[in-house]
């Protein structure tokens, strides 16, 4: 049998989380659900998912555990449904189900489900149960462990939310095999950079991995969440050394705002990828970073990511978004940026002109 | 000087507050504040206030502190104005002054201020530091302690919301003389509450006590807090025995509810005294509370709060809302009853036809 099953142990760090923290579970649902599910008591159980979680993975989700009875809330899918409107969706939903503070829900699907159905779970009557069934691979590897909920807000994502813990995650790669091919690899984007943060060893592993529902599939996104874990666990808040985690992000998440402001939404993977790689080349020159592992790290990604559309007319838009960006402290743009393979340094400021650059630097060496 | 300087320390409890917990100052703020704020850095100050605390409270506010650079927000007074619209309002207006992470929220208001702007700090950019600056009786007996922030939605009072502690609570009385009598005299609900869960003797002094600000009411106000912090001391998440601190608040907030539905918002207090009055029927009913404790309280509650006109064409209204409650578990409308002054018993389930007649009882012998 290819999957292996694996529990990693998270503390529980915040405040309203079961007092022994929780647990990851990655290998077979039908086990882990049955070994997690055993010793709870649940009022009432509300699933959500989106329209294509709904049809796609719902089913094999039900077979696995066993559920039958339960609520479902259906949201619009997307990175732009992300928002205020469909958390006033869910709750109303919940209200209408009479959901209490006794009842379970259970998180079906990507990032946006994850991020958005545990916030409104954690906010509705000040919070219930909820866990974390992640059914995309960049979910698997990023959202499933951090604590970090919530959603869009105008022109800033990720701009209300708040820090709790899921009770468990269940991880199963069979939920991947409905995935199309662009969704798997927009993972490996936020993969890469756990390696990037995590050791030489696991970086050079990542360089030559192809992502792809295969034998080695479970054991990268178990490696990628140990690395995520080391960072998560020495600072829950992200006050000091989990920044290291927004290696690639700063660049990144503006241009995925850009594209989504244009009404041309992008992969979050896609964006991380092209913040990776500008911010590799403001790591050479303002950290000492190698400029073989940019080289090296810009191969990769082109075998997996096509370049994006990004050009000059864009550099002030890009520019301002970065302003908004909440790792900001004092109007200053904050970066992470690497010094070697295991080494981030966070907290680096870069002037406008070296931002710039390092765009200039994407199109003529990636988009080229 | 009539004023005492007293310091309520509370602890941590959630995961996001200062480690050390934080403190409630009781007395004039000028010295409360230059002692707290002292150490703090902060990149910038959001003060948050109503269109009355804007004009009554802030210039106040101002020459106390000595703050004279901060940006403001001031949101429409009322509860009907806790919801989601006036949270959208907050955020943005946060989002264009660019406030961060090391921002410090200061929200000068009452219960609705204190509830809603600690709701917007705590999930702006995943929650920055707010401190409250309560300016009526009630929000500073009660909100003032307990880490409960959020808003109404729907039909469901406080039906969105966190758990978090601010910074600390700036408890000055010189607010008080700012509002108008009605407001005062909301408080003393909830004050009369905290007195029949704490002992026998702070409820024989509350009996006798009229609210008013008087050399007395600092100490009142003190000794109220002090019964709400061993509750929430022992259970900051109301799993168990914070949930004492309900009496008087399933049937309460249903009036309040229907009020506000009616378009004929009450008082908060108004509410909780009739709630009071129906729940500590169901005490002597239920839990063998000495009928002479009711007519007691009766006679003490009729000192201050004039009759609500709740009739029998309200009662199907009143028990759906009641259905509704946040408290309740498994479909059960949860009740919490008294067995004594200083003894109260949570988890209390009574059927329809006595909360009927509870509300009968108090139609009869309080409203008549």
């Amino acid at each position: 049998m290819a999957d292996i099953f694996e529990h990693i142990k998270i503390a529980p760090h915040f405040g309203n989380t079961h007092p022994d923290g929780y647990t990851v579970y990655a290998g077979p649902l039908s086990d882990s659900w049955a070994k997690w599910h055993g010793s709870r008591q649940y009022s009432g159980i509300v699933i959500i998912c989106d329209e294509n979680t709904a049809s796609c993975c719902l089913p094999i989700f039900l077979t696995k555990t066993g559920i039958d009875a339960f609520s479902l809330i259906v949201t619009k899918s997307g990175e732009q449904n992300k928002n205020l409107q469909s958390c006033q969706q869910i709750w109303t939903e919940m209200l209408n189900i009479c959901a209490d503070r006794k009842s379970l829900c259970i998180n079906l699907g990507g990032g946006v489900v994850g991020d958005m159905g545990g916030f409104c779970a954690a906010t509705f009557k000040r919070g219930f149960d909820f866990v974390q069934v992640p059914t995309t691979l960049l979910a698997q590897v990023d959202a499933s462990v951090g604590g970090k909920l919530g959603i869009d807000f105008e022109t800033l994502k990720n701009g209300v939310g708040v820090f709790q813990n899921p009770e468990a995650v269940f991880i199963d790669t069979v939920f991947l095999r409905t995935l199309p091919e662009r969704e798997l690899r927009s993972a490996y984007a936020e993969m890469f950079k756990h390696a990037l943060i995590g050791s030489e060893q696991e970086w050079a592993t990542m360089c030559h991995w192809v992502p792809a529902v295969d034998a080695q599939l479970l054991s990268r996104i178990t490696a990628s969440l140990r690395i995520k874990k080391v960072y998560f666990d020495k600072d829950p808040f992200e006050r000091n050394v989990r920044k290291s985690l927004n290696l690639g992000h700063t660049i990144g998440h503006a241009v995925e705002s850009h594209f989504l402001e244009m009404g041309q939404p992008i992969l979050h993977g896609e964006a991380i990828a092209a913040g990776l790689v500008c911010e590799l080349y403001l790591s050479v020159i303002d950290c000492g970073l190698p400029s073989e592992i940019l080289e090296k790290s810009i191969q990769a990604l082109k075998g997996v990511f096509s370049p994006l559309p990004i050009s000059e007319g864009m550099f002030i838009n890009l520019l301002n978004l970065m302003q908004q960006d909440k790792k900001n402290e004092n109007g200053q743009i904050n970066f992470t940026l690497l010094e070697k393979p295991g080494k981030p340094k966070i907290n680096r400021t870069v002037d406008s002109a070296l931002i710039i650059s390092s765009l200039k630097f994407y199109i003529k060496n990636y988009a080229n």
